[in-house]
């Protein structure tokens, strides 16, 4: 972030010889090793690096923003989250300030600061880092999913489980005798990676053989679900699976392709579920495929709500929303 | 917007018994007839409205944000232009505060005045409403395609005209003898009704008969474009037109279905070419249809350029960014 020849965090950083995290610590009043702290004031004096003056003199007042951190604001459900972020800060009198993070950590510290320099109201973060140690406690913060070292962070989701144990329980319904499940995790820990344990507690409890294919890279992405495919067709060409549950709607909607230029009949040979609720558009009522929804309003309104609250002290520190099946021509019904 | 019982804007207005965009004017020093004044500083008083202290104070200190302005974040479009526009207000060392007005004036006034007071460096608007009038002088506004009754807010839109006429063009190329054009306009005045003087002039230039449905409504789409086609069906089912411009994506997806459930292939028997360019998840390379593609990120890039311009005496009042033609499935090529 360029600011017109004035020296920048990362300026400071280097000076220092220490992580932009560090610097960010000392400059938000959060506990760092002395030395650490000793090297940053010592760059910070000798670069003669202004911390946001604009709000340093408002340490009492509040701007009535909330921030607010996603990926990027192209994927549907990170944007339609956004929207409906937006829509409930605004019925509580506050206005939202939008990063898309490209899951750059330098970027999400450059909003945290800005967020804890402007006494924004709190940050509600959906972020593939670990940004509970960025931010002052004096700053509340809500989070979407994803779990962060920061232990008095409350976390929204989605009843992943749930939704798991659902699509499999669907596909039966359906007439599938066997549900295989496809997922590409974030190597960072959240509440999503337990569609596969719900997936593997519905096969257990129905007697089924779990079959899947379950990576952290989603590298290859294509390559990696039609060598799962072929792996499991049998000499006759018919496949050893006739559903199967997609961590996601986009990788469902990719698995369907694939499927289909291999020959097989969608939903007819294998049906297919995915994760999320993606309709065409935005504003159509089409989905791509079949798919356990998340409630995405609702998941906004309870994240505000959270990050609004007077008594944080009251906070569960997790909450689950339920999730519900939609049809969307992947499946029998 | 509630404040927890402190009077708002609203109130001020009821007791004035003036409109809202009248007290918002009063409260930015934007002249008003001079009785509007008076009764609005009286209910100033009378209601110990406090405007916005946060930044009353801060008169000559700039936040480093700009505001945004969209109808929505779930329209792909929409969501696809905040993103482009956070990732260049970023580069340029700002933040944004995103607004999804749901094309109500009120909200939109209502995020001006917080811009406003809160010393933003400027706003980016792409509105359904003449928000020129709310703005002072001294607050950068662009407007994203939408022509404002105040004169000195630039303009940047796609190349509206050439895309029409591109269209038709690559209509005929791909053996298209008829090409009819659907729109449904926006009530307010912007470049994008030039879809429609692009496809006259193509028509004229080619001695080519239009044949169109042009509305300003959009209630009922499905119907509107129902009749239109049953309007142009010949006594042998065939119909007038071979090839359609639509001047959305989203309307030449929804007339793509009503043809098919009619009987009628695609691209066989009628092509079909939209604007704007919108992939499926925001994330894949797959159009939903052949298209006349607006350059989302350059769009964006333009509009920061021009909003955080020192010298705003030399920006042109209109900048046309050129479109592309992509093939979608649903031409012959």
């Amino acid at each position: 972030m360029k600011r017109q020849n004035a020296p920048t965090m990362k300026d400071v950083a280097r000076e220092a010889k220490v992580a932009l995290g560090t610097v960010s610590k000392v400059i938000n009043g959060i506990p760092v090793g002395e030395e650490y702290r000793v090297k940053v004031e010592a760059a910070i004096r000798k670069l003669n690096y202004e911390v946001n003056t604009y709000a340093r003199g408002l340490k009492m007042q509040k701007s009535n923003t909330v921030t607010l951190i996603i990926p990027d604001a192209v994927n549907p459900f990170y944007a339609s989250f956004a929207h409906y972020i937006e829509s409930a800060l605004y019925e509580a009198g506050h206005f939202m300030v939008l990063c898309c993070s490209g899951a750059i950590l330098e970027k999400e510290i450059e909003y945290l600061n800005m967020a804890s320099q402007n006494q924004s109201d709190g940050v509600i973060a959906l972020t593939y880092n670990d940004i509970g140690g960025h931010v002052p406690e004096s700053l509340p913060l809500v989070s979407f999913d994803r779990i962060y070292s920061n232990a008095f962070t409350p976390r929204v989701a989605s009843d992943n489980f749930a939704g798991g144990v659902m699509a499999v329980e669907k596909l039966l319904e359906c007439g599938c005798a066997h549900p295989a499940f496809i997922t590409f995790n974030s190597p960072y820990p959240g509440e999503a990676d337990k569609r596969k344990d719900g997936y593997l507690h519905a096969c257990s409890a129905h007697n089924l053989e779990p079959v899947y294919l379950s990576t952290l890279s989603d590298a290859n992405l294509v390559c990696q679900i039609t060598d799962f495919i072929r792996h499991h067709r049998r000499a006759d060409g018919s496949l050893a699976f006739d559903g199967i549950f997609v961590n996601t709607d986009y990788n469902a909607y990719i698995t369907c392709n694939i499927l289909r230029e291999m020959g097989f009949r969608i939903p007819d040979d294998v049906q297919i579920i995915g994760f999320d609720g993606i309709t065409k558009f935005g504003i159509t009522k089409d989905l791509y495929v079949s798919s356990i929804c998340q409630p995405i309003p609702e998941l906004a309104r309870t994240c505000v709500n959270m990050v609004l609250a007077k008594d944080k002290g009251l906070l569960p520190s997790l909450t689950l929303l339920p999730v519900s099946y939609r049809y969307g021509g992947t499946t029998r019904k």
